[in-house]
Order: structure tokens, then C-alpha cells, then sequence
């Protein structure tokens, strides 16, 4: 019987961080910001004393347009910084690893900070491309093991995939899942450890497309950035890729797919894609969108993101002003 | 010689929108906000009635989020509904036309338009998928049609495909990138007639993965919306997704290419696709990056984004607690 992970909400116990990277200070900020204790492990001692001055530097950003809450001493005084894993991960009930990714390195390490941590602390892996099957299906307590690939950094960029391994066990994926909720990240979960996750295997479906396109003297390099800067991206900003669809046809997606699934289906075709947009697979994403939006709320749904968009481009324009 | 087209700055001459349907009105917003005067043509008397009230609900609302710069009356009084399109064209230097998606129809509505317009008027299509040399190629005056495919609804995402047949003169095209541009919209070149052209080619390659990803059970419809509206859309609303990667590693889109290209290569083979990234590609794409941002200016460039970033997260934060 393993012992079940701490309750995130209360009373709090310390976060600890391993490596003080970038993405390691990121991950202090967004969790002291949070009100956590931080325990910062960096084994060099250079890196470890420029550390306070990257924090304050950030956080002072971060202050300047409103997005800290409290003074940043306050913040600053929640991270401690450590001269050992021992010390960073005593006590804690989370454990957010940031070191290079190497595979040899990952398992050695997570060998070790299981010794190290307490006994219900869940070990997470920030990580974007080796899994936890890969580092940790041979580790005692891997069942608390599964990787948290973050936004870069993810005090700008809240998105989360929160990848479990099939050996992770249900609990410690719900009380990362809160503890992320919790400090104000978006995590999401994806249910198989593919290459890329989730966040990469979309950037990299459209990048594939875009090269292709400069290649082929469709398109500069600088358009390609316009369309999606004041045309796909300022929508996908405001509502995701299937709910733009949904909400682009009368009907939803079911719709959309119908209308527009055999030129998509030809464009990938060109290619070399063929996966099609099956009867069986458009009901069953149509079904999860009409979960999630009812087609009786579709036009009130609809007048929400022009509004949402509205307000996104006076947005836009008070900054091309200043 | 065929006559020079209008000078879209000074003395303005009407826009003629051919359609009253959603786009058409859309359009005719956009064109009479910048000051042209415009005469819209609908051939149905009950739409045609219908419009005003349409009007001035829209402008209504763009006017309550700060995106009407005089009163909405003296937009609205710039729109003049015709009821033939010899009335709309008189004397237009620029006719957007915006009627169904069918060939048939629009071969025959050019080929009247190149009619009634004037001699010098440049005339465009709002097709997302019929060419001009599909509707043009056999028409008088062709060298001054094109297609002008809009963002949905332009007024709101200002981005516009501007795609010329090869034999559309160059003048035509420059004059419609200039007249475009004053309105407020984001004119983008695509320099040959595909498929989709690069927007819907774009959302196509990221909706067909996202697709793949809910097929296999790797991630909820919504997961993949909250990952782009959290994570790629963020970003890709402030830079587009060259500069993303050329900004994301120290060294720009060549180094980029170098650590992640044989990664999104595996991703992309799994699709079926073998599009590699090859040395010649990869210098083109950053010689075009570099000619926008010398490596120089590069730290500058990334601490600017993070402004745009931390600016554009407060807005979101408004919102959300508005």
C-alpha cells in the first residue's frame, strides 16, 4: 500500500525545484508566487549565487505589469536556495526536476531523490521529450514518478502537459494535476507518452506545413508569421483549434467537417497524410464539443468570442500605440 | 497598355462590395470605418432591408470597445445599399466581391462586373477556394482580378490573403496591398494559386494532427483547445511560429533546426510525411529571419516579447475577473 500524496491545498508543504536553469527559476517563481515554499537546488555554487539577482530582475518584470500580488520580497523570501538535492527535497511534497535532458542523467537522478524524499512526495520531470517509462520503469517508487513538461517560461505560458507513465499511480496524477490548478498553471493530461507530447506534435504539424510552403515559393517567412500573428493565432489565442471550427460553421464541427474535411483531407494527402475524418471519429469529437457547449448555447457562444476578440484587438492596438 | 490603377490614398474613389451576406457587410465595415465611401450591392430586397439594422449592431459593438474612432452614424452614412450592381461599381476604384462559392456564378459575375466597372477598377474575390484563374482565366481585364480572402469576420481578425493569378499585373496587386493596408488589415502575398492557400493550409496541418492525437486516445478534444489557447496561440498572437522557434533558441531558427528538426522529421513520418528540413531550406528560412532580425538584436527581440507576453497575460487576467 503506498502512502497517498499530500492534500495540495493544506497545510503547505515546501516545493523543491533540482537545477537552477532557467526553466528551474521559472518553476521557483510561478510556485513562490503561488505563496509555496520554494527549496532550490543548484549544485553550482556560481550559478546559485547569480540566482537572487535572476529572480528579483524577473519578478520586478513580472511586478511592473501587475502580475505579482504582493511586494517581491515577500515572493523572493519564499525561495530558498540549496547546496543539495538532500536539502532541497527534505520535507517536500512535490519535487520538480529541471535538469539537462539526458536519459542516463534522469534515472541516476530520480534514483536518487526517491532515497532522498519523503516517502509520499511526488517526482516530477520537466522534461519534453523523455518519458517517465524511459527513466523511471525500473525505480523503486515509480509509481509517484510522471513528467510535467512546462511553457516556456511557464510564468507567461501557463499550458502544462502533465505526461504519467502507465505505472503512475491515479493519485499522484490528480494532486499534481491540483497542485499545478493551484499556482495558476494550466495543466493538461495526456493519456500516452508519444514523442513530442502535445504541444510539439501540433508546433511541429504546422511548422512542417510552413516550411513546406517557403520551400515550395508559396510564402515568405515574415507572411507566414503575419497569418498566424493577426489571423490564426489571435483566434487560437481566445478559443482552441477545434472550438474555432465548432464555432465557424452553423451545426459545430460535425458541420465544419462535413464542409470542409475532403479539402483538408486533400491537403494533407499532398503531403503524404492520410488520416482520414472518420463518421466514427467526427461524432466522437463533435460529441466531447457538444459536452462542453450545447448547440443551444452556440450563438451565445459565439457573440462571447467577438466580444473576447473585441477587446483582444483594442488590446492589441493600445499596445501598437504606446 | 491597360490604364494604371487608382491611387488608393488621395481622391478616394468608392469601394463597391458585391453581396450582402455576412462577409460582404463585413467588409463594408471595414472599408467605410477607414473613410472610403462604399456602396454595397444585394440583390434581395428582404436581406437588403435587413442590413442597416446589421450595421449598425456591429459597429455598435466595435464602437463600445473602442474600435470606432467617430460616431458610428457617420460610418454607417458612408454605406450606400444599391440594388444592381451597375449602381454599386459606378465609378468604384476597387470591387470586393463576395457572393457564393461557385464557379459557374462567379465566372459570370466577373465577367459582368469587368463590364460595368470602370476601366482602371481593380476587382476581387472573397473566395477561400476558387482561383482567379479558375474564374478568370477565359475574362477580359484580368490582369485586374485576384482573390482578397478575408480573415472571419475581418473586422476582427485583420489578416487577408491577397492571391493574384499569374496573369494579374503587378499593379493590381500593389494597389490592393496598399488599399488593404489603410483599412486596417494585414495584407499577405501568397505567390501561387494552392490549395487552402497558407491560412486554411496551416489550420488544416494543426487540426489533422489534433485529430490523430483524440483518434489515439492521446488527449481530450478540450485539452487540445486549452494547450493552444495556453501555450501556442499565446504566443503565436504576438510572434508567429518562425520567430517563435528562431527566438526559443539562443542561435535562431538555424540552431533551432539543427536540435529539433530530426525530432519534428520522426513526428511527421508518422503522419506519412517526408519533408526534411534539408541544409538549402534551412538557410533560406533563417536568411529571411536574419534579414528581419540580425542576430545582434536578438536578446533585445526575446526581452521585448516577454513584454508583449506579460502585457497581453494581464489583459487575459482582466478579462477572466471581469
Amino acid at each position: 500500500m503506498n502512502p497517498a500524496p499530500p492534500d495540495p491545498a493544506r497545510p503547505r508543504r515546501a516545493i523543491a525545484i533540482i537545477g537552477g536553469g532557467s526553466i528551474g527559476v521559472a518553476f521557483a517563481i510561478v510556485f513562490a508566487r503561488a505563496g509555496h515554499e520554494v527549496r532550490l537546488s543548484e549544485p553550482d555554487a556560481g550559478r546559485r549565487a547569480a540566482i537572487g539577482g535572476i529572480l528579483a530582475a524577473r519578478l520586478g518584470d513580472l511586478d511592473r505589469y501587475g502580475l505579482v500580488d504582493e511586494p517581491i520580497e515577500a515572493v523572493i523570501g519564499r525561495v530558498e536556495l540549496a547546496d543539495s538535492h538532500a536539502r532541497a527535497v527534505a520535507g517536500a511534497a512535490y519535487v520538480q526536476e529541471c535538469a539537462p535532458e539526458r536519459l542516463d542523467l534522469k534515472t541516476a537522478l530520480f534514483a536518487e531523490l526517491v532515497r532522498l524524499a519523503p516517502e509520499d512526495a511526488v517526482l516530477a520531470s520537466a522534461s519534453s521529450a523523455i518519458t517517465a517509462s524511459a527513466f523511471a520503469a525500473g525505480l523503486p517508487g515509480r509509481e509517484r514518478m510522471l513528467v510535467v513538461h512546462p511553457g516556456n517560461p511557464p510564468f507567461l505560458i501557463p499550458v502544462a502537459e502533465v505526461v504519467p507513465a502507465p505505472f503512475t499511480a491515479e493519485a499522484s496524477i490528480a494532486f499534481t494535476q491540483e497542485l499545478l490548478a493551484g499556482a495558476g498553471l494550466t495543466p493538461v493530461l495526456i493519456r500516452k507518452e508519444v514523442e513530442g507530447f502535445v504541444f510539439n506534435r501540433l508546433q511541429g504539424a504546422l511548422l512542417r506545413e510552413a516550411y513546406c510552403l517557403v520551400r515550395d515559393g508559396v510564402v515568405s517567412v515574415e507572411d507566414v508569421d503575419r497569418i498566424v500573428r493577426d489571423g490564426l493565432g489571435l483566434r487560437w489565442s481566445v478559443i482552441g483549434p477545434f472550438e474555432t471550427v465548432d464555432l465557424n460553421t452553423s451545426g459545430g464541427i460535425a458541420s465544419h467537417a462535413v464542409k470542409m474535411g475532403p479539402a483538408y483531407a486533400r491537403m494533407g494527402a499532398e503531403r503524404g497524410q492520410h488520416d482520414p475524418w472518420t463518421p466514427d471519429l467526427v461524432e466522437k469529437v463533435a460529441g466531447e464539443r457538444r459536452a462542453v457547449l450545447p448547440l443551444e448555447q452556440w450563438a451565445e457562444r459565439v457573440a462571447w468570442r467577438d466580444r473576447r476578440l473585441m477587446s483582444l484587438v483594442r488590446h492589441r492596438k493600445t499596445e501598437a500605440d504606446a
